[in-house]
């Protein structure tokens, strides 16, 4: 296997707190010798468990580049055990192009694991993370909103794994995470995400979803902080108490979750976020966009629960998923 | 003055309910003979007030787009006396862009009136308003929000008018709409709006910040549905009963509300829409984007008073209004 | 009135043949001091009548530039008596680009006139022909097609004047053009048109349709060719027999001769150019593009002729020009 | 292999007429949940054979999806024995944007095939073709034309291959077809063709191209209709007797058939579809567009025949194929 | 006139040194409530002359804008007597986007003069300047390049004026800037530029062309240094001794000093910048980019003397200003 | 392996000289029936050694494409022994656009090799000189210069190889190609370049940086067209005597010779190409963009030697190679 041509600008293992980047060399018509420079914060403090934090995996998700921003600013060497690398934002190009994707190479970080170092720039981040970053850590956390297209209810999520040992870590951390919500999930299609390969190695990963359409709330980045503040206290990273409130557990069994639009149009939401839906009931109409006086068509929940997902955007085209509705499971106090 | 070359395909003065379009000839590259189809809708019945309806003055705005779609549907003949006319996506080529200004001649419809016959077709359709539909009307309702760049509680708003008379029709009207806040302004600078056309003409004018971020919920949809109902019952053209909910009444008395950004950056806001604001407080902050290890810049309010819009996307720039803090007048019950 | 910045870097009114440029300077991004040369030819012997011939008026016709750019290499001044100025592309940017209008400011060179010295690149043009090449002509002949969007029956028209003179003269020349069509019209919308510039000037004009697509054919081509030559020799500038062939003469009398699209689709022509028509005829469906099964919109004829004119990309917007059907005024054998 | 992530909305093995879409998730900056829906209709009845029938391989050739478009309409179950798939837009990324190949990946459908179920779209539908329906059918139809640059006389055609029962099975659907010219295909180079998938499975296919420029008339989406119902009913679906008319078949023996352009210019085509030429024939000349007086390059045939394919816009560039000189092999009244 | 929406963020006329902006409103699709917040340094000690220096004009040329910046970290209230008000970014739009104009409007700065204040982002930046900084100054400096499409010896220029006072007070402040080249200019078109609005309120203006290319050099730069230094105290704002090294004077008399580009290409200059030229001689040559084994146009100087202008680009483009020849008048020691 | 599609318009082995072109089929949206013309000059005469003489391989360098359009018209068959192959324009399409990678594909040739038949138009390109033209080849000159983004001392450079004989054969060839600076390169990733491919076929290899800014000046152009002589000559191809003038010899023996920029910024670059560097000297300034009265960064060299490469553009990123510093291993007189 090829080297990677990403280089640190700072030391990964050494005590105390460095500011760098992660250098990728990028040649291209705007810069013949131009590199591509992926901020980077390392903090460690002796011997101790490594947790890999990780923002903007899509580059239009807010939530975790400001909470890890301000954990580059806050977090000491000395209030640790251990090592925590913090990179707000992944997919570094499309970040700075407010973009899921990489503007680059349109490519989508979380599908394009375990990457290549010979291949496009999101391939080789995903590499470098595959066979440099990832292997030395112990539990990963990596932010996920809706992004520009969609909306969520803030919540956790942890994967149904096969080696079930793995799976009560990943549980665990997805509870000391404590968001508003948690979601256990059974990926169906999970090649090339991540996820999968932070798994795969046995790593601890938890994962989230904490809102969308492009922004960020003051409440949203709160679950962000404190999600982040727990999970280091869990790993052993970090001293002091968790801060728990409770959390509603959901579940997405099946297909039926998902509405998906058959058509272009204006898009009527017709039940917000974490309101109940029966089966059947109207979740969101489509109204022609060219004239006036025509009926919409409307599309239904076809299973019971909660609005844990929507279309965000005003317009909304034929394929879209409209609405998921998730199951409840139980309500931790 | 010349002639302007939009004509309607649909009578605008006959009894009973018509759909069509304003036709606008517009020659470009990709069609030579090619026309702009603005959707609209006229209904009629006997003598009594014209209500003009308007949506999608900003194109990506859309609240007003659907509960004027919805009307178009709703509304019959035998509801009403009088006429009422809906154009539901005044800027229409913006509104299919999904753009706050036209994609064809950067056009932004609130600053373009009154218009000119052989203008742009923003500027057209500017002056097919200001010379043949306002003339026309009695009320005019015209919905905004704050399209994909900013957010706001939901209010209904009336202008302080010189003409004490019409301001206070104006106010009587935007009680009647009675969206959660009734928001009343002093425009300093005036020039080019719609709402200037349509209050020098003597007629009185609704305007609305519904919501905002490029988007709409069943919740804000539903304010726009019931502030237009209420509208119409008030101005006499529908029959029923105006549901009238507690308001809170709100002033932005001077330039101090605005908190504007002097840098490019990672958004944090520290405050909710909604929220009580003290003088002094951080509003916001602005990380960096290209590099960790860096105090944000923090913004703070000029004034005290509860939060009535922010910058909606993730990222902000220099100049960008980040947030705007209102005085509360009252609460209306 | 200002100098118009436009240069020949050829003399206009020596004899001889000259070929060389309208030298317009033109800074931008990619040439501070950059011009636009538009191709130019001159040729002249003794007194005599001038005659003004211009292509690409619309930058994707191309009966003209073709015709033209033969004729700067085969009329020689021996042949001719007095001066014939070829402009092969009127709207040059427009030619170079493949479009009806400048890439530069959008400019409709035929909605244009009289132009402004201190416009933009296109109303600069028309300024110059308007006030120093104009001046010059005693004839002009423009030639015009569909471009990429139209399709027409090859046609020479002329236009019906106020000035009775005038416009027998102009109907001599569209004789003498001789092409398989001759089309009087009645503009109800002449600003800005070149036509009108010339009209007005007291000059004769003869403007053509030949065929349309962005495309030409030798038979096309044909008929470009055959009526310069004999115009010319009408205007007793060229020695020689004109070639008279028959010819249809039609009219438009009234808007009953468009048929417009309302909605976006997939066109079926259900008509050929040149055939019959018969009032309520279907002369094109619009089939849906994104669903199958759905029965498409009909649209009918207004009223009986031949079909003159169709929209030609296989797609079709609302608001486009699908059909006119134009009324046959006699065959001249 | 790994599983296709494309699912139809609707059974593609039950009796009767289901209208519906190949859905192709498809994860982008503006819907990260969206999806492709390629329409799609499928007629069944009993056993019988499978005709699979696709328009828009590339997506600037419109008269296959209005052939289809029709046929999705008109044809009942009842008319038929057997089963036929109805795709009216193969490339349908590709249909949308009116360009030959998909505006997502550059995809030419033509050129993916067998496609790859995790590549790009137009290999995911290729992939889909080739694993899924394709060896449902018995009898393909693919329509072509020759798009935006390229014009054709109208021809069926079929290809010389190796398995002779199969390739006279392949002349004997063509003969169906009974489009105004036939013509006998040697493909020198067939990788990643969507005919040769059909035929290494064992197909019948017939391919066409039946006008071009982007456009379609009247006379030949009829050339479409007939060909279609003719096939269905020589494949024993649909019962009916066949409409024939006269056809002359054709031959491209080699590559003496093509004129290229050695330069970019404007465009004269010196002999129309359909005529005969000679070898030394001048077909086209190219004329500088940035000067005047100065003599066109000339374009020779290099064989004798009649004209089957021209370069189609006014503009053609250096590599461009401008003319296609075909073999009349005989004609069959 | 209306009141420009300009607004500085700092006091123009306080003591001290202040850092801000000019900030001007600009709604967008981007920004709904957005600005443009042009850099600006003002410092001011009691009461002398005011000096407005302004860099970035054009947006793509670079010794201003470093020597302004480094002016505004470097220069201390207490080192001088009056004020330096300082743009380092006049066409801010255009030098963030490295652009000669500004990419919201197009609009070249240069040509913008006296501006509008409801006109277009440049034309309320040149009305700014005109009716509110210009009136403050007694003495301006604006510096040019030839910016990425040019290449300057590098020079100081003043203007020839009716007004002879103002001329010898121009010419006197350009020897003082004491560039090594000092170019006398009689500008046949000098409507809308900066200079002629700065000449026609009577105050001094000194401009240069100090290099190009899109790129600056330590060497360019400490000319801009020098010259910026030498020029506020000869203007009585700083105190020091001017550093005064040879320069040769020239003179650019008439039309013949150009020399233009006919045809496309690639460019081979055959003179380098500052070598002595004969009338006759080949200054530069254009090859074919299309083909091999034709000869080069020659380009030929129409007067003796030395080069001080290129073309810079590689590729060059019919009407482009490829070489100038400027006449030495004398050299001063 | 498959068959390249690209074939020669000329024969590669006869005597004579022929001017011709690589045709490339290439199919797209605006040409179904395209190629790529990439022009080809083949001289030669008798038995005798080949030379491959390239340009643009990065397309927006211009010595040699310049100097090798004069060989195509200036060399004659009758002065060499052997043969010369010339293509001025390595990566024809990147050429054309003026852009270091191909418009098409974004292909880098220089790290393309050893290419793909069916792969991108940059990679069959590569393909073809790997397995058709580097064959032929017993020397080969491949011209680049820094392109729009960098600049460097004009220098010919061969590699340090494992295999010493052919190290001493390409060292040879740099001396006598004689350009001002010699420079000795270890490539440490030489995977993918032109280099690689052509010294892993054991065949001499010259390549150049010869100045660069996307342009070429006239003392640039003379370096290549004097080196091209000399190389002829050397390799025994050419008959004379080569011109030889004092070199200097340098070397860029590790990482520390390059400075990157770790911010986005306006570029000041504090020291020239060609000047002597000490270890620790400031070699450029970063200022901001977007604010007055903030200090610089400063870049400080991390070794001693001269400036052989700088950052080019007046506007700088983070992660752009800002200065090189090569090490003087001699001067030759």
């Amino acid at each position: 296997m090829k080297t990677n041509p990403i280089s640190p600008t700072i030391p990964l293992d050494q005590d105390g707190i460095h500011h760098g980047f992660l250098r990728l060399p990028y040649s291209r018509d705007d810069s013949a010798w131009g590199s591509i420079m992926i901020p980077l914060t390392v903090i460690k403090n002796g011997d101790g468990p490594t947790a890999l934090l990780t923002g903007a995996n899509h580059g239009d998700e807010y939530e975790g580049p400001v909470a890890l921003q301000e954990l580059t600013v806050t977090l000491k060497p000395e209030d640790i055990t251990g090592r925590v690398i913090i990179v707000p934002a992944f997919n570094y190009p499309a970040f700075r192009a407010g973009l899921r994707t990489s503007p680059i190479d349109k490519g989508n970080m979380n599908r394009s694991f375990p990457g290549r170092p010979d291949g496009t720039p999101t391939e080789k981040i995903a590499d470098y993370f595959q066979r440099t970053l990832l292997p030395m850590a112990d539990i990963a956390v990596d932010f996920h909103s809706g992004g520009k297209t969609l909306d969520f209810v803030p919540f956790a999520a942890a994967h149904i794994l096969d080696d079930k040992t793995l799976e009560a870590a990943c549980f665990a951390a997805m509870a000391a995470f404590n968001a508003p919500y948690s979601v256990q999930l059974l990926e169906i299609d999970n090649v090339g995400m991540y996820d999968t390969a932070v798994e795969d190695m046995g790593k601890v990963l938890v994962s989230t979803e904490l809102g969308g359409g492009g922004s960020a709330t003051a409440k949203s980045i709160a679950i962000a902080k404190k999600g982040l503040r727990n999970v280091l206290i869990h790993a052993g990273i970090l001293n002091g108490k968790m801060q728990i409130d409770p959390t509603v557990r959901l579940d997405m069994p099946d297909g039926d979750c998902f509405v998906f639009a058959q058509e272009d149009g204006l898009h009527e939401p017709m039940v917000d976020l974490g309101e109940t839906v029966s089966e059947g009931d109207i979740v969101a109409r489509i109204w022609p966009v060219d004239r006036t006086g025509l009926a919409p068509t409307e599309l239904r929940a076809k299973r019971s629960g909660i609005l844990i997902s929507r279309h965000f955007p005003g317009m909304i085209k034929a394929g879209d998923s409209t609405a998921v509705v998730g199951a409840i499971v139980d309500e931790v106090p």
